[in-house]
């Protein structure tokens, strides 16, 4: 069994330790909920200030040519790019997660009359489930498949998009993106990934891997900050071929000749739609930076020994949670999951206790180790947490029995 | 002939000048393009420290409960609903103006499958056009149908969906609001209004001018900030029938529930899609805060007042520009446009010297008056520089010829 002391040791010795210094984390918590809502870093506190004070206020509406406004839905995604194995030229920073996976969607179903079927997994993310169910209700060539994980590649066929989250945000269950990319294309069918759970966090590598199109978050790993913009990837080779659904102005090939008829920007560009979140985007392009100061391969690794320990101690020392993550690091992301018939009750008196998780439907609580300012010594501690509030039954406690509103 | 005397007089008198003081406003800028990018209300800043620093720094995740973000696609919307005479429960912010033209659009399209044609006016503002464009790209059903403005409300039938924009972007032409819903409405159609260049400028008043369907901009006359979100409105009546196109997670009726299965939210919530942009939201609520703390009426009046003036003395003093705005204030918003042979130059000319309008293609320049921080010795001191410019014929001057790769 892991000590405290052997955790402090480790961290002393993580080369990623120096940087938990450049997130400003409240003292008295261990926030294992980087995953829902990353850490701010300390300088988009600054930045941001500089981008409203300087920018804004006193660059007014010269800053879109002079501070670099313009080009910071390329700018960030092409840093984001090298997060995940892309080329700079196929990530762009747009909207949220929902509208590009609408977008990206819609723009495979028009792009081939002879793909009608959205292939995807009961349990994924609801947006995922809920954008594909609401194209197919408006569209009566377009269906919605549903298969369990293990049988998704093999339901595929020519006529399929295969709708994947690459890390499940409950139970953290990894795809093999290679495999499924693979097997997929194969039988005909093309695949879009949502990568919310893995940016950040697992090593990706979408090119070497074979995907084509992704979307992802930004505020969960990457830091970029509530609600942060979000991103999506198209490879190369199909960006001439797919055209956004939403054609705004700032997808044109020429926004400001202000033309009447609508032509296409060439490359990603025609996925973007409105007028880009500007503060937003600041915020996210800090987040980004700071995770390009280190190695993603070391990212991963720490990430995955975090969950390793964690897993060690839950299994040492709460009785009664049942583990619904993988054990095997290699199937799986960077959280880790367990199933309490209270565990609304028992991740808010972790709360109470300075411990942020969180509580996902059924009956899940949620710990997301988030490498970049998550410590062993943090995991171990709220393991310690965790087996004092099972240990009291903290659910019989009226003040951790009541549900919020949402959670 | 109004002296700068009197434009002083008339400031020291204007019971909006305590406003002035409540934006920070560079020294040495006249800045009449707040109908772009509106100036920063001083709140943002200090508001925009304290959500960063304060709400997602230390209060991390529990901030969409307690720091109420989950709350404030409603809360401001309802607060923008005040500014345009609206409903609180019938405006919701969310997304870009451009996607929620698209959501809206695609929900009456949906909802009635009789209707096939968006018809609206050549020239309209780009994202307008693109966007109806764009829908008819994929759906064969539908057209995009022109019409000059004067012949738009004979044109709609039951069959159409009138796409318009209440204040022309580039000659400030206004449509009379309540005639033509009455006249559509008449022949079997729907409107649906941009109001981004109306709204915090003009007096509106969408349910008393039968208005049933709008969106509008934050970043322009609403102090919202770059690229700030915007919003959309649905009139009571019809809510329970249309739906969003895209229907992300925040739309559903019980978000928090992570269902597979798709169910509206009553009401305007179901426009929701992705997790609301907060800092953006935090910004926007401190410019609508500043707009409520006046009279839409007396604002409206001044910057009315301030076009009146600016045109008065652009007549007197510069010779060779041509009005393509509307001298009478009944028919128009609340900035003002000429036709300059060189406009770019002459622009740029008027910005090295301070004065901040902009250019438009096709040879336009455009002066905003933003009448919560726009004085009309402002207006006068314009002119001034306006008529030097011309009279020096900046256009001759290299610095100035050359265009800039956007404007």
């Amino acid at each position: 069994m892991t000590t405290l002391a052997e955790c402090e040791a480790r961290d002393a010795a993580d080369p990623l330790a120096r940087i938990r210094q450049r997130f400003a984390l409240p003292d008295g918590v261990i926030y294992l909920d980087g995953n829902s809502l990353g850490a701010l870093p300390r300088a988009a506190a600054s930045h941001l200030a500089r981008v409203v004070e300087a920018e804004w206020g006193e660059g007014l509406v010269r800053s879109w040519n002079t501070a670099g406004w313009y080009d910071a839905p390329r700018r960030v995604g092409a840093k984001i790019a090298r997060l995940i194995g892309a080329h700079d030229d196929e990530v762009l920073v747009a909207d949220s997660t929902s509208v590009n996976l609408y977008k990206l969607l819609r723009a495979v179903l028009s792009a081939d009359s002879a793909r009608h079927t959205i292939l995807t997994e009961p349990g994924n993310f609801p947006t995922d489930l809920h954008i594909a169910q609401g194209i197919a209700a408006v569209d009566p060539r377009v269906r919605v498949q549903l298969a369990p994980r293990e049988a998704i590649a093999d339901a595929a066929g020519p006529g399929t998009i295969v709708l994947l989250t690459h890390v499940h945000y409950r139970t953290c269950d990894k795809y093999d993106m290679a495999a499924v990319n693979r097997a997929v294309k194969a039988r005909g069918g093309i695949v879009v990934w949502d990568l919310s759970h893995s940016v950040g966090a697992v090593a990706l590598d979408l090119a070497a891997d074979g995907a084509e199109l992704a979307v992802g978050c930004g505020y969960k790993y990457l830091s970029g900050g509530p609600g942060a913009p979000a991103f999506l990837y198209v490879a190369r080779h199909l960006q001439a071929r797919l055209h956004s659904p939403v054609t705004g102005w700032l997808g044109h090939a020429a926004p400001f000749a202000f033309a009447d008829d609508y032509v296409a920007a060439p490359g990603i560009d025609r996925f973007q739609s409105g007028t880009p979140p500007i503060l937003g985007l600041a915020a996210l392009e800090c987040g980004v930076d700071l995770m390009l100061e280190t190695d993603m391969a070391l990212l991963a690794a720490k990430g995955q020994a975090l969950c390793d320990l964690f897993i060690e101690q839950v299994d040492a020392r709460c009785p009664g949670l049942e583990l619904v993550t993988p054990r095997d690091r290699r199937v799986r992301g960077s959280h880790v999951s367990y199933r309490h018939p209270h565990a609304y009750a028992v991740m808010q008196a972790l709360i109470a206790r300075g411990v942020i998780g969180d509580f996902r439907e059924p009956a899940v609580i949620r710990f997301g180790f988030a490498p970049l300012y998550t410590g062993f010594a943090d995991a171990w501690r709220a393991v310690e947490a965790l087996a004092q509030v099972l240990a009291t039954q903290a659910w019989d406690d009226p003040r951790f029995a009541e549900r919020a509103r949402v959670t």
